[in-house]
């Protein structure tokens, strides 16, 4: 078929009539389809939820010997910092198991900056007015509102399909205010990109202005992959060694968690750090707990003893996930595959996301037109700093919760919306 | 037997003497015993040890069918934010369900402050300077560091039979540098002290130089009685209403857990404010985590449902505990009950531990000698601001976890250092 930018103007009206016959036609089913976020459908979490079954009857003991009942043992105990260790590619006595969420280990390590500094700090960063932090985007929400809440100035970075651009960065960086980085290095949120070695190698080494500057490197996906695996593209360097190779020890701290592997906010996290840094951050996490919740720990260990295990366990998943992220790029094609031009979207290999960009201009539109026929979308701008898109076009789908089939309506009717936001636009030009 | 101040000084030499042979004997026993921290013993972590067995074949829905294995729900689930309420006597709506630790949601809590200020603060704490907290001593050594840590300057006030000296407190307050004070309001860590209730009313009710002055309320031992329960001493009253009603409602931020109830650490904790309070922080807490959780509060739920359910488990903690408390009663009488002129201990109704108080000017002597006998002891002045006790005669004796033949071995020695010590002093007076 014809390309829109090819049609005339009496053709684009007449193919819009139709598309908007088929849009009042998905508003008559009065549908309820929500696409909002990443989380793991039922099926998913079906897979671990024997993880407690034998707790009690193979005893509460670590292997070494610790009853993970009582408090102690601050750091985690070693049957779970040493698979985080595997799955990360760093040593188990960088890595410090919190309870169920990165996120919180993200926002406490800021707190603790905020509040106490780092240890090339000159003062506090509650006291550093008017300080930036960069936000690749599109990114992911939850960290932008982080840095946001506390005070500091966003700056977004274009990304690239080897993530950020570093060009600019290196740029950026030269700013003494600009005191970090949000990173999602593998399967970024929403766009799907695995950061390239260079662009790891120059997140290590490039020179920064702020002596303190730190690199906040959420792992989400480190593991998640759907169509490839660590052996391919989705296995991203040590950015602990990559830094410290490159005389910048200090700089980075890194996250996981399992709450995409075993229960969505009900799994286990950490965070890694190289001897100096962990050694700071201890030094204030001992006096916020006795310790993090070892109960939960050991049924993790118990039941994905290593990387090994939860690789097999996320084959699991991604054969649940495959489908649904097919019905996306299925429907997307035959609906948008004419016009290339106007649109286009990733194809993740990994992760939870597929970032769709609509044609310029027209994302809040479809977003409002789609909730107004029962669809719920992310907001429109979410994946951007203060939630504004510039250009308007950014959307992010959100695959895994939802049957196929209510995906491939959802999906449907958001391009019938995008074709029709898209044809205004055309015949305005 | 005759009081060693009735003692001629040849006497009390002989005395001295036959004290230190028999410490020598202990010492050649070559023991290992541990009083140092108020944690529960083995058996009692037993109790619970089922309480995951059943999880998965009843399914992983709350209440009102949420499924706990995902996000969402961000202040827990009703099914024990009820059971929290009805303990602490205070409405759902106002418990937020953390994770393990109620430690960590104080620690949370002030980070806040200082970052975010209070609702009637005219900055954030951090720009307080001189910023001071109230630390009813003895007291929790972990609160202390909590503040400390913040950069507050920590102001010991007295303690009384019925909590802190309310007249000392009512006189600081007047200081608008002093932002808050810590409260264990039943069976105080380590004095096992109950506030009565007039305490409890001035606390809620007395004029504060600062306008965003809190207290810390941590009802940390409310459902741990040892040999009383609620319809006796143990229930102090709501300190939310006590405080809303007398025209300060943001005052109070109250705090508790089931570490002691079901697993030490592993366990789950809440704090509980008021509707404003409770507001604010949630804005907070919505940036730092998507949730908590929520498996392990359902597994709680199902295993205590309501609060007959914790009272009925809590006696059969309170039946292990009650023995080995009666064992360092029984020692304390037998080796120093001639002399409670020297020396004077607490016998507490409930909470963790025994509050020891030697002859003034030896307990640091005491712990050090204890220890060379192969017994660990809370360093003397551990529960006091900065850890140094004025009159260097308090001993925090824990024996929740030792069996009660140690505990008799180690009270016996800690009796017989304590003879020796204050027979010392009594030659040099």
């Amino acid at each position: 078929m014809k390309s829109y930018r090819e049609m005339p103007a009496e053709e684009l009206v007449k193919e819009k009539e139709q598309l908007i016959a088929r849009y009042e036609e998905y508003k008559n089913m009065a549908l309820s389809l929500n696409m909002t976020r990443g989380v793991p459908s039922t099926e998913q979490l079906d897979l671990a939820s024997d993880m407690y079954d034998d707790l009690s009857s193979s005893g509460f003991l670590s292997e070494k010997g610790q009853d993970v009942r009582n408090y102690g043992v601050p750091c985690g105990i070693d049957d779970v910092r040493k698979v985080f260790a595997e799955i990360l590619g760093t040593d188990m006595e960088n890595v410090f198991m919190g309870n169920s969420s990165s996120l919180n280990q993200m926002f406490d390590a800021l707190m603790r900056s905020m509040v106490f500094g780092e240890i090339e700090s000159e003062k506090p960063w509650y006291e550093v007015e008017g300080r930036k932090w960069l936000c690749p985007a599109p990114g992911y929400d939850r960290h932008f509102r982080v840095t946001e809440t506390l005070g500091f100035e966003l700056i977004a970075v274009p990304m690239t399909e080897n993530g950020p651009d570093m060009d600019v960065v290196e740029e950026l960086v030269k700013d003494p205010k600009v005191l970090g980085i949000w990173c999602v290095p593998c399967y970024s949120n929403p766009d799907g990109i695995v950061y390239s070695e260079d662009t790891c190698r120059r997140l290590a080494s490039m020179k920064t202005a702020a002596p303190d500057f730190r690199i906040m490197w959420d792992n989400a996906y480190v593991v998640h992959h759907i169509t490839e695996n660590d052996s391919e593209k989705g296995r991203i360097p040590d950015i602990l060694s990559l830094c410290a190779e490159a005389g910048n020890p200090n700089r980075p701290y890194e996250f996981a968690s399992s709450s995409k592997v075993t229960f969505a906010g009900g799994g286990i996290s950490c965070f890694a750090a190289n001897p100096d840094n962990m050694a700071r951050a201890k030094k204030y996490l001992s006096v916020q707990a006795i310790c993090t919740n070892k109960v939960n720990q050991l049924a993790h260990a118990r039941y994905l003893p290593d990387k090994e295990a939860v690789d097999e366990h996320m084959k699991k998943h991604a054969q649940i996930l495959r489908p649904k992220f097919a019905a996306v790029q299925d429907t997307l094609n035959k609906e948008l595959g004419d016009n290339k031009d106007l649109y286009h979207w990733t194809d993740p290999k990994g992760g939870y996301f597929v970032s769709f960009y609509a044609y310029p201009g027209t994302a809040t539109k479809i977003v409002s037109m789609c909730k107004d026929a029962g669809v719920a979308l992310t907001p429109a701008g979410a994946s951007f700093p203060y939630g504004k898109d510039p250009d308007d076009s950014n959307i992010r789908l959100c695959p895994s919760f939802p049957p196929v089939e209510n995906i491939i309506k959802a999906v449907s009717i958001l391009s019938v919306c995008a074709k029709i936001t898209a044809i205004e636009k055309l015949l305005e030009e």
